[in-house]
């Protein structure tokens, strides 16, 4: 057992844009995962791990993008409502036939939108241009210059060029596209693997009625939630003991399987005892960041051991998801090899602040509020509670930063809050 | 084959607004799919479908907030530096236990944040307020007023209190309050069913090269992965042929086993064609929405048979994932069981734009843009194409939307963008 007396001293804490920048520094030494194929359908939210070129020209032919005639666009010229050009219907595009033929000069094709296009028309009329005389012979009360509502080949994407980059994370609409261009398997970064450990003498799990001292484990769900949405793959390592030996042998096996890996406990000083000596023994270059000016959060440990990141999250719900919104998620993207955005990659609202905050000085803090909506306005109802509450969490929307050189904010001030990510 | 004659005179299409309320009252009659019993590890972004209230007291016993002492509140009544109180330590608190006996007046028992409070204890002084005088006497130099640095019985979670409502979608964080408080599994809605197919004799897999005048289906894969990451569950029924008893068949097939049935097509002729007299007959209410004053996105058909919903969307792409984002995305919401939010799901960002943009009046537009920074500013460039290209929509960050009473935006002009999710 540790005592009190070990933790004397070590009230020193850095500030967050020096941690997160120590954290970014060495994360630039360290390989991202390895890449693997996996099919197209399988691949949304997945991180391309290599530029993806066109190997063909997309559309493969011109086609037409509004439903009317295909014509020679030079036959339309001059033509107006009171003074229309006459077309004969010589023919009609099927969809998902190439035409072998088209209409010659002053007569027109039959096309719907993504018609190819016959030989020789140039132009497609908009139906909504054009009058039907009768089953033979339209009007075409607006002229068409060469190439009016035609797709040229290779208009969409031209074959040979670049259409993702590696390090882009995949989105619907990126599959859509790959569809287009017939790939069916791609490589991407896999899956990265995040140990996911819980200590404390005073935890068990979360399925079991606690005895008396004992309270259920919340961190390990927490947090293999908040990987999961991240795009990481959760390994759980279950709960253990505050003790050295078992502690030491959990985070080799777990080092030995994972890209990543969180130990969080019940109790601050337990963990951050055994975590900093035991960290201190897997080598370079061991504990980077050991306390961090953040409310709440401050007692988190940032350690990598050749190429693992270990991260000791502190015990407390609130403040454990709050370090691994700081740090966690951040090494997360890094080792899926995912190029920073310089975007924002959650909602935001600006609100009036329901009441003062105070805040030290030199120390950055995270508040949790409710967002509420009066008219078109939102206000913003800090969620108080004692630091060890999850429920102040579950009650909040989101959270209003309180930067280090700012003592607070007045009750009426409009303040940015970030909101939790809810999938859509 | 369809002609485009019996297109004419469907170009009514009616404004946004009115198309979303028209949904809107349609599905208040329609119920959400039915709930299933989950582990709570498998809950994560599912929507509960009971209120659930907490069956016991969070935490279970009072419990310290800090690394410190336990102590009678009333010695330290007027400590300060130059005149502290001094306790002795008579004890001290195991994490995991719970204490038998408690310090007696002017004695102390060492405590660790989460550490249950001993017995007579009534409030904690924390290590940094505190001197060590020896192994057995501490100075406590300032004062502490009862239940300071505790967190009491039912602080953080009151049994019998409502925890969260019905209708809420669970977060990582909502897990971890669950976990605490001991559920194993819990009642959300079943995960909503959609129907994905293509319609188009110039479709064909995007698993094979194209024959001549054929094109690869990008819609299936798009609109599937859209479905996924709207949390429901995307059901493939392939391409099909624009053949009306195919298509019928398809549909009614569909409609056996899916919540919601989403049709696109490569030809928007023969789709809305097909799509309009098939859905007549399939019973009420039918039709409700035939075409919409969006740009892209105008020629979307929305139906309802029975409890299922059905959307024809637009064959080019672009148009399709619009027409996703404004009708079958809350319609998935609402199937979820999901209540409403006031709150904003997709990051927005506030950016001057590159170049001027022009709408017609009386029409929605939805202008797909790049976000590039310049400092701290942002500036949002259109992304130009064809209807038909894909790319563009790959290009982007995400779209401003020019609402229908306006004509459009000027160079410079300052414009909110929605960023396209990137799942964290």
């Amino acid at each position: 057992m540790h005592t009190i007396k070990d933790m004397l001293g070590r009230s020193g804490a850095i500030p967050l844009a020096q941690a997160l920048e120590v954290l970014k520094q060495q994360l630039q030494s360290i390989p991202c995962v390895d890449e693997e194929k996996v099919l197209l359908e399988s691949s949304l939210h997945r991180t391309t791990s290599r530029e993806i070129r066109s190997t063909e020209d997309l559309p493969p032919h011109p086609r037409s993008t509004m439903d009317g005639y295909a014509v020679h666009a030079s036959d339309t010229f001059g033509a107006t409502e009171s003074l229309p050009a006459y077309l004969e219907i010589s023919g009609e595009v099927l969809m998902g036939a190439t035409p072998k033929q088209g209409p010659s000069s002053e007569t027109c094709y039959k096309i719907a939108t993504g018609g190819f296009m016959p030989p020789g028309a140039d132009a497609v009329v908009m139906l909504e241009h054009t009058v039907r005389v009768d089953d033979k012979m339209i009007e075409v009360t607006r002229p068409v210059s060469i190439g009016s509502n035609v797709i040229a080949a290779g208009d969409d994407v031209r074959k040979g060029a670049p259409l993702l980059p590696a390090g882009h994370l995949l989105r619907p609409q990126d599959l859509g596209l790959l569809a287009g261009i017939g790939v069916e398997g791609l490589f991407v970064r896999k899956q990265v693997r995040v140990a996911v450990i819980s200590t404390g003498d005073e935890i068990v799990s979360h399925t079991i009625q606690p005895p008396p001292g004992k309270i259920r484990d919340m961190n390990g769900i927490n947090i293999a939630a908040l990987v999961r949405e991240t795009g990481g793959r959760p390994v759980s390592y279950g709960i253990i003991k505050d003790d050295e030996k078992t502690f030491s042998e959990t985070i080799q096996k777990a080092m030995k399987s994972c890209d990543i890996v969180l130990f969080s406990g019940g109790s601050s000083v337990g963990v951050r005892d055994m975590g900093e000596q035991v960290l201190d023994r897997l080598g370079k270059p061991g504990i980077i960041v050991h306390g961090v000016a953040v409310k709440p959060g401050k007692p988190v440990i940032i350690a990598f051991s050749g190429e693992t990141a270990l991260f000791g999250l502190p015990g407390h719900p609130v403040s454990a998801a709050v370090s691994f919104d700081l740090f966690v998620r951040p090494a997360i993207h890094h080792y899926q090899g995912r190029t920073p955005s310089h975007l924002p990659s959650l909602p935001t609202v600006t609100a009036r602040l329901a009441r003062n905050l105070n805040s030290a000085a030199g120390r950055t803090d995270f508040v949790r509020v409710q967002v509420k909506k009066d008219g078109a306005r939102f206000t913003a109802h800090p969620v108080l509670g004692k630091s060890g509450a999850l429920s102040t969490m579950v009650k909040a929307d989101g959270y209003i930063i309180i930067e280090e050189s700012l003592q607070g904010f007045h009750e009426g001030e409009e303040v940015t809050v970030r909101l939790y990510s809810t999938a859509n």
